[in-house]
């Protein structure tokens, strides 16, 4: 047992530095690792270190008048949990179901990440022009999310930006580093760049700093 | 005590997912903590897994006669461990202190970190073109480095190619990028990266796939 707590810790480990890359389901020895993690407060706890970092490092950020000074946020594990569907779902221990995922975004019910949505409330505060991008599809998801982001207390943000029909089937680096090369052509700097996958993390323009937040149920290429 | 495991373990989470930067020193309240990490089997551990993922990722990787495929490893606490010198440094909870860790250095007797060398062996075997890439200072500290890579075992590799005049005073990321640019420049093509700091690992030419070595003690910017 001990052994299995110290494997799973390297596998999780080795997934927020990148080193574990393309798997599909959590190792099944490691779902009930993931379940206590995810529960018994150290995903808290990890969450509330990187948001920390965030928030030492926007004190060394001044925002101007009439500068166009960005910040990125992903949405899914980032500014929105999934955790009440993962819960359900052997906490990504069992292959994604796209299907069943959509029935779930489509509810609406998705609650605040605490510390994130703290965050994001001091960003809007400074007056930072946030960004929130996401690869959820924009036809199908996009009234569902700009409500359930806003009835979660994500208000004031420049703009919601999600996946339209000309990135669909896209990678997510490839679609987000499009979306930050816009922006920047636009004329924003990214002072920073939030998101709980490596891929919204990697790519074109990722911002003067990049923060992972911690996910060890999916991974998304 | 176990909020105190817990806060150490976010940070040094952090500093894996490259969230935590430009750190001095251990956190005073998780020095122990880190002690605890790289003696009592975690570290030995998260290491294995990195190790693991490399060769998962090697057996897709196929190398052709004339292909100039190309891996990059760091030294320090990549294939030499500096542990035997921070242990008497309250494992990173000093300030750094160059003369002391050159003198160290100058001895020649940092042992291989077992894993690396065990995945180093394959790749020469594998016939790969493995460059041994590191900061250290190669008027003062090349003959002592060469020869403890020897000692240890890490015979076979293409070149040590270390920090020569001409780099002296610049950063890890700008350093280790321009070198990595002169190798695709000359045609190889890299096709994994190891490093145990992210400035191994980001900038220009990365390669195909980074691998990030635990490391809890230091940081370099």
């Amino acid at each position: 047992m001990a052994s299995e707590v110290s494997y799973c810790l390297s596998w999780r480990v080795a997934v927020e530095a990148n080193n574990a890359r393309g798997w599909r389901i959590v190792p099944s020895q490691c779902v009930r690792y993931v379940e206590n993690y995810m529960l018994g407060g150290q995903y808290s706890s990890d969450v509330d270190a990187v948001v920390d970092q965030m928030a030492s490092y926007l004190e060394g950020v001044a925002v101007e008048d009439g500068e166009k000074d960005a910040w990125i946020l992903d949405v899914d594990d980032t500014c929105l949990s999934n955790l009440p569907y993962y819960r359900e779902r052997h906490f990504g221990g069992e292959p994604f179901d796209s299907a069943s995922y959509k029935n779930w975004v489509m509810r609406g019910v998705c609650p605040a990440i605490p510390a994130v949505l703290g965050i994001y409330e001091k960003l809007i505060e400074r007056r930072f022009h946030v960004f929130l991008v996401t690869g959820r599809d924009e036809e199908l998801l996009g009234a569902c999310t700009a409500e359930n982001l806003a009835a979660q207390g994500f208000v004031g943000h420049q703009k919601l930006i999600m996946r339209s029909r000309a990135h669909r089937g896209h990678g997510a680096v490839p679609f987000k580093s499009a979306i930050r090369r816009q922006l920047v052509a636009e004329g924003y700097r990214i002072r920073g760049n939030v998101g709980d996958q490596w891929s919204d993390l990697l790519g074109d323009c990722v911002g003067d700093r990049t923060f992972k937040i911690p996910n060890p149920m999916y991974f998304v290429p």
